[in-house]
């Protein structure tokens, strides 16, 4: 993604290896400050993950590849006992950061497979190999994302997009993003209506942010106006991600997507879904057997930003004793939306069988 | 209202006159700090009104008739001509104050028609009467909302409501909140669901301020979620207040509005707008009509609350340079709406009819 340092634009990735290094972009104080971290190694990286230093499907996921290939490093010159007791204590400790991250454990488990056999420095390169991996088949999906999503946005076109689905929350491009970048990177004008995305802003902080690096035309708006906007007929389409897609076509995703989906079909406006194969789970057979997370009320009583001094501080909304309740996602149902933008193409509906025909056969 | 001051439950209204004073709650601070404070002349309350000391239609129209009440007063022993002048000078003060608000300029208008002729001892008392009279509709029309309302309102209904259309916005009583407290002082179970609204946050402020004060169940949520509850079968009803109703019965409300209306309908909830005579306005002929003001983008950007020190501070959420649009009405169209609770009854469609039978007729 483009980053403006120092008046300069640079190209940087989300997160990336140097050595036994993992260097990575800080979001937890995005938009304010832009800072490179270091994660000397795997236990910095497991408490950077915990933290949220990074977030998002893609980024958590290659995280926890490069945290495995971080322990590898770590062992290289231990016996093979001791370094395979070393690497499953490793792989237990990332994989307790975050329990609902599909892509975590998926990561960790490519890579622990990849260091079964062989001597320890064998599998030491294996194991690296194989994180790269992870994070190129990262990159590559969100580039095809962008690819395959591109042609469906026409020059001039208003787009509305919900939270982050962007480069930070991957490697680089993001899913719902991703073709919102190959359309600008391709000459089309895009204006793109970003909802703040209460409780955690991450529209207002980090999708604003994206898009003000890129150069491309954007405004943030509050959740409540995005169905004004779409009433108003100022908005062509909506681009979302998604945090799990059931083998039927329902979508997991951040808190509002469903009201947003809703009020897009009573005003007969396209809604896509940009999501890799890797948030595709064929043993889901629908939405209703998506557990919903309820998260800490605090997210919901309290705003961080920076205050009249300009340091990071945090401001108590309403009261203390306010009770409050903080469901992190919803799900909206298959029939509201009307493709998936997928590394392999677009999928239309049905989608038990266009889903299924797109992922069901690489399934273990 | 009921209001706990001091481990004391105490009735109290939005504002009254003592003698020649003004004493209102400064709903600036709510729900952080309750204080009672005195506007001592009509120059101090178009300032309280300017500056949202109290906000709300009905609140500022009934301070704007004090505020007539006020100037009469002060220049109660001055010439006719004076007193004529002195008036009419504090009438377009206070009409400055807020420029788009009806309430405020009926209220004046009545008050100055109450003092075009006789002595000016009997034109202040004319004044003051008229000012009281304002307040009393008020008051009246609110409890009779409560009331044919709060039949609507089943034993154990979960509701859903949407900015602060309560006590807080008149002089007690409210209209989106008035059937609630009746439902609940009949001893119905119910329990409120609070959309934060942002961005000025009146729901987590101001309503869930007022629920916890009368001891009716709530929950905040961020206004994404609303749609979440719905969905899952958790929301029996919605009911929400008016800025302005149209004569088919479109109506301008709080940003926000027009989507929970929507996903209401797609899940069969019914949806209504309790309002007073005085927001409908039979000379718009429908929503089209209604123009959205477009607030400070400030009100996005920056939160204002209590600091870890206590103390009332903002934070700033995204950058100074971010990009933001502040609409802060929307239109929700007529076919959205199940009913209107009025102080005449519950108006149903068609709207054109039901509308011109209750209020039509007194038109000028």
């Amino acid at each position: 993604m483009k980053v403006k340092i120092d008046g300069e634009t640079r190209e940087v990735r989300t997160l990336w290896m140097e050595g036994q290094k993992i260097r990575l972009i800080d979001q937890r104080r995005l938009p304010h400050r832009f800072e490179i971290t270091t994660l000397e190694n795997h236990k910095e990286t497991a408490k950077a993950i915990k933290n949220m230093v990074m977030r998002g499907a893609g980024a958590i996921g290659v995280a926890g590849g490069y945290g495995i290939a971080q322990a590898a490093l770590e062992a290289q010159h231990m016996s093979v006992k001791g370094f395979e007791t070393y690497l499953f204590e490793a792989a237990e400790r990332l994989r307790k950061t975050r329990p609902t991250a599909a892509n975590l454990f998926h990561a960790i488990d490519r890579c622990m497979e990849a260091s079964i056999s062989g001597s320890v420095h064998e599998r030491v390169r294996a194991i690296i190999s194989e994180a790269d991996s992870v994070a190129e088949d990262d990159l590559s999906a969100s580039r095809r994302i962008g690819e395959y999503g591109c042609d469906l946005i026409d020059d001039g076109f208003r787009i509305l997009t919900h939270c982050n689905a962007g480069a930070l929350a991957f490697i680089d491009y993001g899913t719902a993003l991703s073709p919102i970048r190959f359309a600008h990177m391709r000459g089309k004008q895009v204006f793109v209506f970003v909802d703040e995305t209460r409780p955690r802003c991450q529209g207002a902080r980090l999708t604003a942010w994206e898009l003000e690096q890129e150069g491309i035309p954007y405004a943030v708006i509050v959740d409540n106006a995005a169905g004004y906007y779409m009433r108003q007929g100022e908005i062509d389409m909506v681009i979302v991600g998604a945090d799990r897609v059931a083998a039927n076509g329902d979508v997991a995703n951040k808190i509002g997507t469903y009201e947003k989906a809703v009020v897009a079909k009573e005003n007969r406006i396209p809604f896509y879904v940009a999501a890799p194969r890797m948030t595709f789970d064929l043993s889901c057979r629908n939405g209703d057997f998506i557990e919903i997370e309820e998260r800490d009320p605090e997210e919901v009583r309290s705003m961080w930003g920076l205050n009249e001094e300009g340091k990071p501080s945090k401001v108590l909304i309403s009261e203390e004793k306010t009770n409050i309740r903080n469901p992190a996602f919803d799900v909206t149902p298959a029939e509201f939306i009307s493709g998936f933008i997928t590394e392999v193409g677009i999928l239309r509906p049905p989608y038990s069988d266009s889903i299924y025909e797109a992922f069901g056969s690489k399934e273990g």
